[in-house]
């Protein structure tokens, strides 16, 4: 794939739109000079967005027609929900021209990865989530730096040809993520653990205090709430996708979780210190040990 | 109290550390002119943390000896974690000049004010609370801004002069605090929702994925995971000593938490789809509005 290929991102967002940039003005062109598209073509249902992304100069063309962004693309990445992504996939799998590469960057992989197994042949499929969220959405949170340093998953099918696979990986390398090839089972039950699960307690977090109807635990909250409960703030739509697409994965995680808490409360009611200590101090050190 | 008073800090971690920094270095002169304290005696149980305090200007002179240390001073902070606390209360009370108001740091309230209640009569005891922790400890993690814009709670007893609690209130001013007079009972109710739950459910993220033994997730940890379970990182002394003194507060709060939870996990194992989007659109808004 040399310089004059020309690359559609479907989908303007914190994702797309920062994937963009990344190209743009990101560490693209000293890492991986033979990636640079000569072209981005954005989609987006939204003119606004559209015209934010042409005035920023991550696009060099922008439109609303999903079938002609897409018909000339050497490389198409969906950067929607993920149910949008399922939704999109038939109609791109139409409109692509043959030996085009339709990567997405979806948080979830299994359904999609199996969806795509329905592309026409001459598609090459590569499933991708790039572990960079942030709990803003909208193509005015994008930034060039957003894949920087992060692992850049990649999930391609038996059918998906090597080459294929070098192209996704360098583009991985071009926007400075760090390409790591996974099964989609193996990415959705670690992401379910790490991403979706740690959503769900801070949302329940939130809404235990908001239940309990006590101003007063607002207004003291202080840093350690703010931290613990930020992504409880995510795009609705963006996580309901992701749950009710990695639905097993998550409810498993749920179940470790309630039970790691039913062990601390165990304790802490016996007043059982030496437990609690024990249990406590495994998980300061593991927590120290991670380098975020 | 005028500007010939001394202040002795017990305990010069954190926030006895912060509280002598920011009396120094911090907005004390400015908005408390008056508060300044003439002297600051540290005291603490080891000699390398009074040598870095006293070579910072944090305090004027340091010792390891509680009774030489409390004896002459106007106003007795300690600093310690809470059942420290609890265990200093009666020595200082001993050693500690007739009119000496006695303040403590304390992240739970109702057990420090219970057993302030048994000092000497001629001691002015306030508990007090500064919304402000970290989940690093230690003189080296102090800092003169720590208190600043931050709830200072303040628990004066039924027998504590009105005087004493504007001095309290003072030196919660002096630092940049804001301080806020509760009940020890309210005090302890709301942190245990905003700050020892929170504690408890980062506890248990760690401890679920940990268990679980998937090196992988651990690698796809994100900002997400970081910032979730920054907390579970905390001093295990000072978080045993809170949530055993704390202990039916927290044990409410995190049945609160599990019923909000198995709510969450109700609705997608029914893939209810409805009900999920409200639950999470609902806790979405109130944590955007929450200003931390």
């Amino acid at each position: 794939m040399d310089d004059a290929f020309t690359l559609a991102i479907v989908g303007l967002g914190l994702m797309g739109g920062s994937l963009a940039l990344a190209l743009r003005d990101g560490p693209a062109a000293d890492r991986a000079p033979g990636f640079r598209p000569g072209r981005i073509i954005g989609v987006s249902r939204s003119t606004e967005t559209l015209a934010a992304a042409l005035t920023a100069g991550a696009v060099d063309r922008g439109t609303t027609d999903l079938a002609a962004g897409v018909a000339d693309a050497d490389l198409i990445v969906i950067a929607t929900p993920v149910r949008t992504i399922l939704r999109l996939l038939p109609q791109i799998g139409r409109h692509a021209r043959p030996g085009a590469l339709v990567m997405d960057l979806g948080s979830s992989k299994a359904a999609i990865c199996a969806a795509m197994a329905d592309l026409p042949p001459g598609l090459q499929p590569v499933g991708a989530h790039p572990m960079c969220g942030k709990e803003v959405a909208g193509f005015s949170a994008a930034e060039a730096g957003l894949y920087r340093g992060r692992p850049f998953v990649l999930c391609p099918l038996e059918r998906t040809a090597a080459t294929a696979v070098e192209t996704a990986r360098a583009l991985a390398l071009a926007v400075g993520g760090r390409p790591l090839v996974l099964s989609p089972q193996a990415h959705d039950r670690a992401v379910a653990a790490i991403s979706h699960l740690p959503y769900l307690a801070a949302a329940a977090l939130v809404a235990a205090v908001d239940a309990a109807g006590d101003p007063l635990a607002w207004s003291l909250a202080s840093s350690g709430f703010r931290d613990t409960t930020r992504v409880a703030a995510s795009d609705v739509d963006m996580m309901l996708d992701i749950l009710l697409t990695n639905r097993s994965a998550v409810l498993e995680w749920l179940d470790r979780f309630a039970g790691q808490l039913a062990d601390l409360r165990a304790a802490l009611a016996a007043e059982d210190e030496a437990r609690l200590r024990t249990q406590l101090a495994a998980v300061q050190a593991r927590r120290r040990n991670l380098i975020l």
